[in-house]
């Protein structure tokens, strides 16, 4: 892993665990684009899935990959460069594309600011709620049959304090969310959701436009 | 043109001119992500390059698209959804790609809320100075044998407020540059520059990574 706190991103490669990364970042005042949550494959399978819980444009987070086509080619793409893409943007096509571009060797995340953070949960009442503020991440779990909706902002003291409030419910810490998918974490009623999809062990891989099949074909 | 305010986006096809999606924004509140300037090839001509101007992610703020691919497809990608992306994205790809993936027909632009606007510009320096609060939009242009430093910027009164005291100028009305492209506008040491690209009249377009040639032709 590569830390550059000034320019704030991360280069990591893509095997490397997600609490790692946070574990990395404690202390500097940065944060990476995802929860305090682990889950299978890493920062790889992480951005292959586009992300998980975020409240946000997750593709913009990241700012680079280096990954391995289904042919065999090594593409770097993009660069560490924040606030602008030039055009041709190979990036955010492999984001979120379940690994039909191919497979991820290494990843730059954008790293953001906030003086501090918090995870909180509460009882889940089947939807997810608007709130304001909004947090960056939130997603619904099962445990045992009672199902809880789980909360994790950063930022500017006073507006974590205020997400506090608004919020409510019981701070809680990383969660190792492995075990919930031994066969690979796919799309499909489970007991985890978020924002854009239900996930559940061994669930599949939503379905690619022809399109973008061809696309993936070409690579 | 088709305006959804309440969910904050707008359709407009290709050929529609900038500054009259910014009239028909007028009383709305709500603000494209392009500053008041015509520019060459209206909307589709924009989104081709890239955008024009930004301080941001421009990618995220098209929403969706219909193309015709070089092959004759016509693709409808995206769509109107504002937060997350479903993964197997062709919109992004297709934003600053010159032209390589095909021609826009309509794109759809996420809007973004406002309560005042201003356009300013002083005397340009020869860099783009870091500027807080940091306006949406910055570009230099070349008039006579003056440079000047156009900044525009939209969000909360006060902000704008403070944008003003820090940005100093004077206020500008909106802008035709089309006449500076009468072979179309394309990248290159010109009278005009942004974040990302100096632009001239008749200039090329940025050369395209080799796979992403391989992805074009594959459309």
């Amino acid at each position: 892993m590569e830390l550059h706190t000034a320019d704030q991103y991360l280069v990591a490669e893509a095997g490397v665990d997600l609490l790692a990364v946070l574990e990395a970042l404690k202390g500097t005042g940065l944060y990476p684009p995802f929860p305090p949550v682990e889950l299978p494959g890493g920062v790889g399978g992480l951005v292959a899935r586009g992300g998980f819980a975020q409240n946000f444009f997750f593709p913009a987070e990241v700012l680079g990959l280096t990954f391995r086509t289904p042919k065999g080619r090594v593409v770097r793409a993009g660069g560490v460069v924040v606030k602008n893409v030039q055009g041709y943007d190979l990036v955010r096509p492999f984001v979120g594309s379940f690994g039909l571009l191919g497979e991820a060797l290494e990843v730059v995340f954008r790293l953001r600011p906030g003086q501090v953070s918090l995870f909180l949960r509460r009882p889940f009442s089947g939807e997810f709620p608007a709130l304001s503020p909004s947090p960056r991440f939130l997603f619904a779990l099962k445990e045992g049959e009672a199902w809880w909706l789980y909360a994790y902002h950063f930022g500017p003291e006073k507006e974590v304090a205020r997400f506090h409030e608004t919020f409510g419910g019981e701070e809680v810490g990383p969660l190792d969310l492995r075990p919930l998918f031994p066969r690979g974490m796919g799309v499909g009623e489970g007991p985890l959701k978020d924002l854009r999809f239900a996930w559940r062990d061994g669930g599949k891989t939503p379905e690619a436009p022809a399109l973008f099949q061809r696309l993936a074909a070409s690579l």
